[in-house]
């Protein structure tokens, strides 16, 4: 075996640790448009409504009991549960709760789901340090920006190699976010960057089990540590990311450093991110699209002979589970997704249900879906054709799902999957309370007021 | 950017995650030869001397400080300290304590010190659990093998890549420890490994900084939380090592599964374990080795006009620092550890501390040694010459340093080092008392007794 497999190092690299640790400790607050402080409050409220509608899911059940174990301190509210644990715990456990759905935010362009590591970290230290809604916005807008462009310099090679990019960058969004929080100063958000890049949490392996959503839970409570830690005095490199042995060279063979620097304080990450109106994997959502409007365009499941896709590699590569035997399964699965849109007109976490996905209807429906890969197609568009009984052939082509960035979900929308998560569990009157508190959220003088309310 | 510049995914690896889960779970207690027993019993004995040792050290200062911030419950002890903490917080500091020093074993095949992740999370779950040492031999063996094993099938491409192999597969071995000690079955030991393989901890970059510890530390709390989240039901992949986004194909391209499976309960890979002499990286060894026998042969400092070494190459690129500036440094750089090995004839804790690294002394005689790369020298020799003033050359050579498993401590010298870390901490008695128990930890029938003693 030869001792030098890595592709040659990069000795050149900029010092992108203590760059964004810069920018994450000094960035003023406030320091953006109007229009990104809007969609950092779109991103957490449509994170806190997922986080709240997986509450009582049996991923969030078993990692509570676990937790339990070590009788933690009662420090910080769990997102829809009754249970109160120690900061870090709550981190992990909100985090496992926000993308159990798969119904979370995505950073399309490196397919992050970003808020995921860096609110749920955020917001369980902002609990215990009293914080301001103002210091949740800032240190979520700049967390998201810390991973997101870490992603960027890596992806897509990185996510090729097989890591779940949401928790092998989130763990850097959270360090940072909670740093910024801390407000500890550049040097001790170095560090926290630093200990946070040791710990990258994260394989595909892992997709369609409890697993999956565990990487954005432990992210954060890896990177609200990493804050902790350098808060007390805990070294690391402060050339954690760039060295020939940091992370972004041991996991990625890209490196393109120009991601982390470009329009660094102008251009913000978190402007690129969406919201799913489908509770499960983005990739998906086109071809759920295209069949929510063959649905409407009169087409009946039972007058369905087949259903041709024709999708981007990508689509069968990660969701191509022909036969799911479950609810989790089924999010990994561009047949069930198709004939939950034909059925139902909608795919969200109710249609990934253990029952719906082994109903008889569904089952028959889905063996009727097949795909092809055409590489003429990119991921977000998709062109399906349902062939009926009848001979007749109906044609829908999708460029822009809804809720891509092209074809965003308004905020009225983001209120209605928000209350479609919520009030299951809480109750419509507390969902419409953390509404109306979650668009002011730039003005709440201490976010205990939210936690309090999201307790079940 | 190609989307696919991973080595050509192995898809006909056999099942290695259930078959060292089915291993962990049901290999008979004590079902190895009585010199696998005993190693196993020295293993634990030399790393709990590490823990003890580095309990005061500032890295354990600053964790603990930061753990405590989660107000943890008084679940576990702290080797060395007065606090006690949650089995989690435990698991993570007395890894931390344990390579502090660089002073633990050394699983020679693959550079892996494997009792930090798994002993620091088998102890602290086993005092939660009132275990016998009998189950704490039972799970370290197996454990070890399992984090091991997994080295073998990686090494050295993964390490070359630029992991801390020792973080990046104890979590594995912390978690197949934990299992047993749980008596979970073969599918939940499963599930904990899988769970475990997400969680890969550290890079080299990281050497030289308290991070570096932290890496099996972290390791070890993963490790405990993975089986914890197991035994309450929590899921992963059955082929989270395996599979083509696995853990083993996502960090190495070397992938020789039948490391797994050779002679897997017949042969034991902490037969293979190893105890230093010296407080450093391992690789630095042979050269201190020499030193001491110049030293011996009545070499002194004053004399020397040079010092030149012949070494592998892995010496400079692991050690090669000229110039340390702390203790912590001390350890990395090979020209220290000549000078401490000719001027006190050894390399102790005490000869790592920043006074003696900033020693006006030792800076002019490390400044007089020259190492030179030699490719027919192999990573456990050195060839050494002091080149005096007065024209004499006296010349070194050694084939396996005191350390090795050609050349092992003896239980006398492993008393001795033990009694150098644990009395400035617990005193005289209590070294005593410890090791006592320790050599019959098998017979202990609750290891609250033994802990109880490594309590300050």
């Amino acid at each position: 075996m030869a001792r030098n497999t890595q592709v040659l190092a990069d000795t050149t690299a900029p010092p992108v640790t203590s760059i964004l640790a810069r920018f994450a400790a000094t960035h003023p607050s406030r320091g953006w448009s109007d229009a990104v402080e809007h969609e950092a409050v779109r991103t957490f409220y449509n994170w806190l409504g997922c986080a709240i509608g997986a509450a009582r899911h049996e991923a969030a059940d078993a990692a509570v009991a676990a937790v339990q174990m070590l009788r933690p301190a009662p420090q910080a509210t769990l997102m829809g549960r009754s249970e109160r644990v120690d900061i870090g715990s709550a981190a992990l456990v909100n985090g496992i709760t926000s993308h159990t759905f798969d119904f979370d935010d995505t950073h399309l362009k490196t397919i992050i789901h970003p808020a995921g590591p860096v609110a749920s970290a955020v917001l369980a230290l902002a609990e215990f340090e009293e914080s301001s809604g103002r210091e949740v916005i800032d240190a979520l807008v700049l967390g998201i920006d810390v991973a997101c462009r870490i992603g960027n310099t890596m992806y897509p090679d990185h996510y090729d190699r097989g890591w779940h990019i949401t928790g092998s960058t989130g763990m850097l969004g959270a360090a940072a976010g909670c740093a910024r929080l801390m407000r500890l100063d550049e040097k001790q958000t170095t560090m926290a960057l630093g200990i946070a890049a040791s710990q990258p949490v994260g394989l595909r392996e892992q997709f369609g089990t409890m697993t999956k959503p565990l990487h954005p839970g432990a992210a954060a409570r890896a990177g609200l540590m990493a804050a902790l830690l350098a808060s007390r005095g805990f070294t690391s490199s402060p050339r954690a990311l760039e060295a020939p042995r940091g992370l972004v060279q041991v996991v990625s063979d890209k490196r393109a450093w120009h991601e982390v620097t470009d329009e660094l304080g102008q251009r913000f990450e978190i402007s690129f991110n969406s919201y799913k109106p489908f509770a499960c994997g983005i990739v998906i959502h086109p071809s759920i699209d295209a069949c929510v409007q063959l649905r409407e365009q009169g087409v009946l499941p039972e007058q369905v002979e087949r259903i041709e896709l024709r999708v981007h590699s990508l689509v069968l590569e990660l969701t191509g589970k022909k036969e799911p035997r479950d609810g989790l399964q089924g999010k990994f699965s561009v047949y069930h997704g198709c004939a939950a849109g034909l059925i139902y007109g909608r795919a969200g976490e109710a249609e990934f249900s253990d029952a719906v996905v082994n109903d008889p209807l569904v089952v028959e429906t889905r063996n009727k879906v097949v795909a092809t890969v055409d590489d003429a197609i990119d991921e977000q568009s998709v062109r399906v054709a349902a062939v009926l009984k009848d001979g007749r052939r109906i044609e829908v082509r999708v460029e822009h799902a809804i809720g891509s960035l092209q074809n965003p979900l308004s905020d009225r929308q983001l209120e209605e999957k928000f209350g479609q998560l919520v009030e299951p569990v809480l109750g419509a009157g507390k969902a419409r309370d953390i509404t109306g508190m979650c668009w002011s959220l730039a003005t709440v003088p201490d976010v205990r007021a939210l936690t309090a309310l999201c307790q079940a």
